[in-house]
């Protein structure tokens, strides 16, 4: 691992944005969101992606200084088309104005057709969880999921984050694909050589597989197979919950937005990913004095931290915990990358800053 | 299998429960959310609990005509202390009221503490999806699910419902316990003697385990052990993505309403279940012309359908329409009920009115 001063390479990633013709405040957000996403250990939604973000802007795939479209208003939702627009730097305004919604009327919820790619949605639903909300993000994705007895992908990782915001400072933060592994952990396996443990993908019959260098050719190739939905094929161990879940999110998302879903969204190098977005806020104060919620919250995840591990287990954690100790460690020593990855944005740097990227001693 | 008209099981339950001092608004209710629940195929929830009910009422522990106490109300909140009225009564009514509420402002949601068991989750979230609005039912219940990496058991069996309209009268219903399974199941399987499958629960050490039976005695005597959140033990399988959702349970149903969350959920014969409910719904035309967004809800349902089945398997379905189909049956061909289920009912029947529950040829 190579670490890098968080500032320095949040500087770079504007500086890269900001070279290559995104707005301030798109290259602002754009760098901070993928930064804060290594910074907590996501690192496959990171700086990662600087590469195909380059690529997309440069392509006209991920659009400048477009404007969305409001589709439909009223005091408590907001439903957008994104145009096209740069997804993380979209969200993040999006996001902004449903809280300042909610804060007026208790309650926000957008739906956002038409964007690209906007990162961790557990980003998003913590601005919420900062201003004594519940905060909701949710995303569709590229088709790669298949649904219970089926063998052809429908839905995709459709992830969905909830945040809630706790005493001294804490939030509790559940950010989860609605797959059981997103499609990264099965080329990591591909490259390495590795199987993939059964539970995670099936193949053209629809039944598991451990191979992933087929499977990943197969979904390639539209031949079926696909990443399982969370709880396993079939209904052993209730795999149909998860297919639910990423039905809910493509509602969520697209349905509610007229954007596209299931199938129809696509992801190629050449359009933009026109993914489609969800963002609620929903104020404590509706429901109860948010201190004394607060307090309670507090409470629960102390106890849950507090609860016997299993054997041979140190802790348990909450949702959310582990990122935000990576995210206080990123301060102090650094974001960590692959040295692979480094060489990678050094070669961007050069290429557009004509400058390569400082690494920590 | 015996078979018994639907409605005359109805006007059954609902005539037992008149007679132990329901009032006729909860007997009504209460009758036919439990055989609603017998006729999508979920007998777990259905009338197999009227005998607990029955005890519950005649102990005192389920209050009949209690009213509830209004704790926090805005035009777009309600959050009710239940004061240990039956649930499902108090759950329909509450419904009610957040769908009108929703009518006038678009959304609204309840948070209800120390209430008794609800029945099915779905049942309320489609309550409101036949006004044109997606509907949310959660509930929290006694401890017996174990968080990632521990050993006890901290949450419920925690289900979620989200129901949302479709064209030609389609709902689409999501409702799963946060689990993998819920106790019923462990429970079949000690009686008949069968190991569990491997992935459904964990023993005293926190890693899993295949016997029902030291497990139900373990859990019984709080010695550790319990039921695996969805996606199974550790990380392997994204166990911590059904631990986070069983949280998000307890937070909108028992942290927002100030009620028992955690392992205060208590859950015996000789105090309310004192659990704790979640209700919302949110208007479609919120967000879209819900006659459009039907028919796109439609189109997804269809395309569901017509997806490749896996080797060896018919159909794909969409959540909730196995049990939609099964309902549907019900009122031609009467609710099925097992042989000794339906002695145990003609138990109460001769107790309680003095006759047997009349069965179909």
């Amino acid at each position: 691992m190579v670490y890098i001063d968080r500032n320095g390479l949040t500087d770079f990633c504007r500086q890269v944005f900001r070279t290559i013709g995104l707005s301030e405040i798109e290259a602002d957000d754009s760098a901070k969101i993928l930064v804060d996403a290594d910074a907590r250990g996501i690192a496959s939604h990171g700086v990662s992606r600087l590469q195909r973000y380059v690529y997309g802007i440069q392509e006209g795939v991920m659009v400048s200084g477009v404007k969305p479209t409001v589709l439909r208003e009223t005091p408590i939702s907001y439903v957008l088309d994104g145009n096209g627009a740069m997804g993380l730097s979209l969200s993040r305004t999006t996001m902004d104005t449903v809280i300042s919604k909610a804060k007026e009327h208790g309650v926000c919820f957008s739906s956002v057709r038409n964007s690209n790619h906007f990162g961790i949605a557990g980003f998003y639903a913590e601005m919420a969880a900062r201003h004594d909300m519940i905060g909701i993000g949710m995303t569709n994705t590229a088709a790669m999921g298949v649904p219970t007895f089926a063998r052809d992908p429908y839905f995709g990782t459709n992830p969905i984050a909830v945040a809630v915001p706790a005493s001294n400072g804490r939030i509790f933060c559940l950010d989860m694909a609605t797959t059981v592994v997103t499609r990264g952990k099965i080329e990591i396996h591909a490259r390495e050589g590795k199987d993939i443990p059964s539970g995670w993908a099936v193949d053209t019959t629809g039944h598991g597989t451990n191979d992933p260098v087929r499977l990943i050719e197969d979904m390639l190739y539209l031949r079926g197979g696909g990443l399982m939905p969370l709880g396993g094929e079939g209904e052993m161990l209730s795999g149909y919950k998860g297919y639910g879940l990423a039905t809910v999110v493509d509602i969520m998302t697209a349905l509610l937005s007229g954007g596209p879903f299931g199938r129809d969204v696509m992801d190629s190098e050449n359009t933009s990913a026109r993914v489609c977005h969800f963002f609620g806020a929903i104020q404590l104060d509706l429901f109860r004095d948010p201190e004394a919620f607060k307090a309670d919250m507090g409470r629960m995840l102390d106890e849950l931290n507090a609860l016997r591990p299993a054997e041979g287990c140190e802790r348990v954690y909450y949702a959310g915990q582990k990122e935000h100790e990576a995210e206080e460690r990123s301060w102090k020593c650094g974001v960590p990358v692959t040295e692979k990855l480094y060489d990678e944005l050094c070669g961007i740097g050069l290429q557009i800053l004509g400058r390569k990227l400082e690494r920590l001693q």
